[in-house]
C-alpha cells in the first residue's frame, strides 16, 4: 500500500494515540507533574511496541525516565537512532488558550494542545513512518528510538545516560525531528542550530520591603538596580556587552549570507504575523541572520514588589529574572556562563547585593549537507513536500545534538517539521494537519534512500 | 483618674477592642475584601459610640463606606475633626510572617499584625485619648471623627464625600494619627509630608510570546525594553529625568538643612537596620534630606514572561511595571503625572508599545510650627514621652492632607506615633506597646491645651 493511502486509512487511530500522549500532561518544569512524566514514558512504549519495535522500556536515569526502543535486523546493516522528547512546556498563561492545552481540538485542519507539536506531534511521524516501513516490510536499517522526558529543562540527565548506556545507543545516524521549517510551502532541513545559555538573577536590596515614602530615595531600590544591570547587558547597537562574548564567534560567511538572502522572506508578513511595527536586533544584519547565526540576550522572565491588584507603594527587597542567550557555533556556553556571572555583578550600583545562578546550557551545532543521511533527508523531503527543501541554520537550541556528537560520536540530521504558526512554547499550539501527513511521507522517503 | 492609671486599668478591654479591628482584613486593594471593609467600619462605629461619640455611623461614599462619629459639646467652642483610616495593605509575602497577620500577637512588648500601626493602632491611641477625656469630663471643644476605608488605594472617594458633606465636617484643626516619630526616644511631629504619583506601564512587544530562539535576537523582547526604559527615569547622579521635574521644587533652606543635620541619626545604624552595605540617593543630599525633602522614583513591582518554577525560554508578549515618584511641596502632581505619561514612551526602543496609566497621586503638604494646634501637640507629646518632639518632614505621602485643605481649607497636625521598626506596608507590622500608651498621654495633653 502507498504511503498516503496508508496515513488515510489509518488516520483516526493516529490522532487517537496521538492524543493519548497530549492529554498526560508531562510539564518536565512543574514538579508535582512527576506521575505523569511516568504514565506519558510507558504510554510511548505501549506505542512502539504497537509500531513494531521488538523491544521498548522506560528505564531508569538521574531524572525522568527515558524510553528506549528497538528493531534490530542486521547487525551489519546502518543503524539510525531516532531522538525525541515527551515532556512538554509549561502552559501558562492559561486564560489565553482557546481549547484545553491537554485535550486535543482539530479546528481548521490544525490540532491544538501543548505537544501537538513540540514534540509529540513530531514523534508520531517519525514512529508512524517506522510503523509504516515496518508493516510493509521495507525496514533495511536497525532502528532505535531513545524519548527522553527532560528536554525543555535542558536534559540534564542525558548525557550521563548516554555515557552509561553507550553500547546499547551505539548508532551511525541519529534522527531528530523537533525543529521547524521555514514555511509550509518552502520546506527546509535544518543544518545549525544556536546553543544556550540560561541563568537566574536576584538582586537583594534593604532586608525586608521597606514603605517607599519613608525609605524612598534614600536607599537603592532592587527592582531600579535590576533594571540598571540588565539595560546595559546590550548597547544600543544591539550587540552584548558582556566582556569576550564575541571572541570564539565566527563571523557569517559570504556564501552563506547570500543562501539567506534567497531564503523566500516577507518582512511586511514577519511583523505583520506578530503584530510589531518594527524589528530590532543587532546592527547590520538582517532578521534571517539575526535569529539563526547571530546570539542574543533575552529577559525571559522577571518579578519582584507589588505584582497584584491595584497601587501598593514599596520599596521592595528582591527583585529577580530569568535571562537567556542563544549562542552560535564555536562558543562555548561554560564559557559564557561564567563570564557572565563574574560580569553582572559589576553592572550594579551600590546598593545591593547580586546573585547569579547558572540554569543550563548547551553547545551550538552545524551539520555538513553533503553527508548521506542529510541527503536521504533531502530526498524525502523532496518526496514529501514535491520540493527540494533549503539548507538552513536555525535559532533554536537543542543542546543534546551537541551531547551526542561528543559522547556517541555521531552527527544528528533535524528533520524537522513545526511551522511559526505552530506557536510552541506559546498558548495555542498546534500542528498542521497537511504537513503532518506530508512528514511522515518524508521519513518514509529517508528510510527508503538511506 | 490620671490617664497612666486608666491605661493601666483599661489596657485588656483596649487590647480586645483592638484586635477586633485586627481581626477583619479590611484590605483595600482586594476586591473580594469587600464585605470586611463594611464590617470593620460598623465595628468603629460601635467602639466611637463606647469611646463616648453621641452619633457615630458609616456613610455612603462612591466606594466603601466613610465612618463618621461626632460629640458636640457646644457651638462656640473650637471643633477638632479626627481623621483616620480603617483600610490596611495587602499581607504578602504571608511566608515571611511571623504570626497571622490578622490574628494579633503581642511579642517582646509589641503587638504584631497588619495594621497594628497603620492606622488601626494609631487610630486605637486616638479614641481611647477621647474616651478618657470624655470620662474624666474634661472635653472643652467639639469632637468629630471621619475614618476612611479608601487611604491604602489612594482615597478616591473621600474628595467627593468632603465635598458632599462640607458643613457636617466643618472644623477648626484636623489631627491624624498616621505619620511615624524620628524614633521611640526621640518624639517628633511631622511638619511636611511628600506628594504621591502612581503609574502602571504595560509594554507591549509582539501578539504572543514567542520562542526565544526562533525570535530572540531579531525581534524586541518587552522585559528588555521595559528594564531599558525604566533604568533611564533616573541617571547616574540620582537625578530624575522627566522634563521639567525639577522646574517647581523649591530648594531646601539652609536653616531646614541644618536642623535636619541635627537629628540624631547615624547612619551606620540605619544601614544594619535594613542590612544594606551602602545608602544611595541623589547626589549632594544627605540620607535624611533624600526621604523627606527631596522627589524620588520607585519601581514598586515589576513582571512578566516566565515567573515560575524552572527555565522556560521565551520571548514574552508583554512585560509591566508599577512605579511611583515622591514629590515635595510644590510639584504638582497632576502637571507630573502628565509630563511622565508624555516622556515615558519617547524612552522606548523600537519595535515595542508603550502604555502608561495613571493609578493616583496627591499633593505635598507643609505644617505652619507657631500654629495654635501644633503648639498644643508639642505639649501633648512632652508629656506623653518625656521630651520637646523635633519639628521633621517626613517622606511618606497622606493625599487626604492637601484635599483637606482645599476642601475644607483647614490645615492638619500630624500627631504620629509610628517608628520605623513597625514595619507598616511589610511583613510583621507591629506596634510598640509603651510607645502606644505614651500615645495617649500625648493625644490627651493635646486636648488639655488646645
Amino acid at each position: 500500500m502507498e504511503i498516503r493511502e496508508y496515513i488515510k486509512q489509518n488516520l483516526p487511530r493516529i490522532i487517537d494515540e496521538w492524543a493519548s500522549l497530549i492529554r498526560i500532561p508531562s510539564i518536565s518544569a512543574e514538579a508535582d507533574h512527576h506521575d505523569d512524566m511516568i504514565r506519558c514514558a510507558n504510554r510511548w512504549c505501549e506505542l512502539l511496541k504497537a509500531a513494531g519495535a521488538d523491544r521498548a522500556e522506560a528505564m531508569p536515569s538521574d531524572g525522568n525516565p527515558i524510553v528506549y526502543g528497538e528493531k534490530l535486523i542486521d547487525p551489519k546493516l546502518p543503524t539510525i537512532l531516532v531522538y525525541s522528547h515527551y515532556d512538554v512546556m509549561p502552559v501558562a498563561p492559561l486564560e489565553l488558550w482557546k481549547s484545553d492545552p491537554f485535550e486535543p481540538s482539530v479546528r481548521d485542519g490544525r490540532l491544538y494542545a501543548r505537544g501537538a507539536d513540540d514534540d509529540k506531534g513530531q514523534a508520531m511521524i517519525q514512529v508512524k513512518a517506522f510503523e509504516y516501513i515496518n508493516r510493509m516490510n521495507e525496514l533495511r536499517c536497525n532502528v532505535k528510538f531513545i524519548f527522553e522526558g527532560e528536554e525543555e529543562i535542558g536534559s540534564p540527565s542525558l548525557e550521563s545516560f548516554c555515557k552509561k548506556h553507550k553500547d546499547l545507543l551505539k548508532c551511525d545516524t541519529i534522527l531528530v525531528s523537533d525543529t521547524s521549517m521555514i514555511g509550509k510551502d518552502t520546506p527546509s532541513l535544518t543544518t545549525g542550530l544556536r546553543g544556550l545559555a540560561y541563568w537566574e538573577i536576584e538582586v537583594t536590596g534593604p532586608n525586608r520591603d521597606l514603605h517607599s515614602g519613608h525609605f524612598g530615595g534614600a536607599v537603592m531600590n532592587p527592582i531600579n538596580a535590576l533594571c540598571k544591570i540588565l539595560s546595559q547587558v546590550v548597547d544600543d547597537h544591539g550587540r552584548i556587552t558582556i566582556p569576550g562574548f564575541y571572541d570564539k564567534v565566527l563571523p557569517v560567511p559570504e556564501a552563506e549570507r547570500e543562501m539567506i538572502r534567497q531564503i523566500p522572506f516577507n518582512l511586511g508578513n514577519y511583523k505583520k504575523a506578530i503584530d510589531v511595527d518594527d524589528v530590532a536586533g543587532e546592527e547590520g544584519y538582517s532578521t534571517l541572520e539575526r535569529n539563526s547565526c547571530r546570539p542574543s540576550f533575552d529577559i525571559c522572565g522577571i518579578w519582584g514588589g507589588h505584582t497584584g491588584e491595584g497601587s501598593k507603594t514599596v520599596l521592595p527587597s528582591k527583585a529577580y529574572a530569568k535571562v537567556s542567550c542563544r549562542l552560535v557555533a564555536n562558543q562555548d556556553h561554560h564559557e559564557i556562563s561564567e563570564a557572565f556571572a563574574k560580569y553582572i555583578p559589576t553592572l550594579a550600583p551600590k546598593g545591593v547585593r547580586v546573585k547569579v545562578t547558572p540554569m543550563h546550557g548547551g553547545q551550538g551545532y552545524v551539520c555538513p549537507i553533503d553527508w548521506a543521511p542529510y541527503r536521504a533527508a533531502e530526498q524525502g523531503f523532496t518526496e514529501g513536500f514535491g520540493k527540494k527543501p533549503l539548507a538552513a541554520r536555525r535559532g533554536g537550541s537543542i543542546p543534546i545534538i551537541s551531547t551526542f556528537e561528543q559522547v556517541l560520536g555521531v552527527k544528528t540530521v533535524l528533520m524537522g517539521f513545526g511551522l511559526e504558526s505552530n506557536a510552541i512554547h506559546s498558548p495555542n499550539e498546534n500542528m498542521d494537519l497537511e504537513v503532518f501527513e506530508n512528514g511522515i511521507v518524508s521519513v518514509v522517503g529517508f528510510y527508503h534512500h538511506i
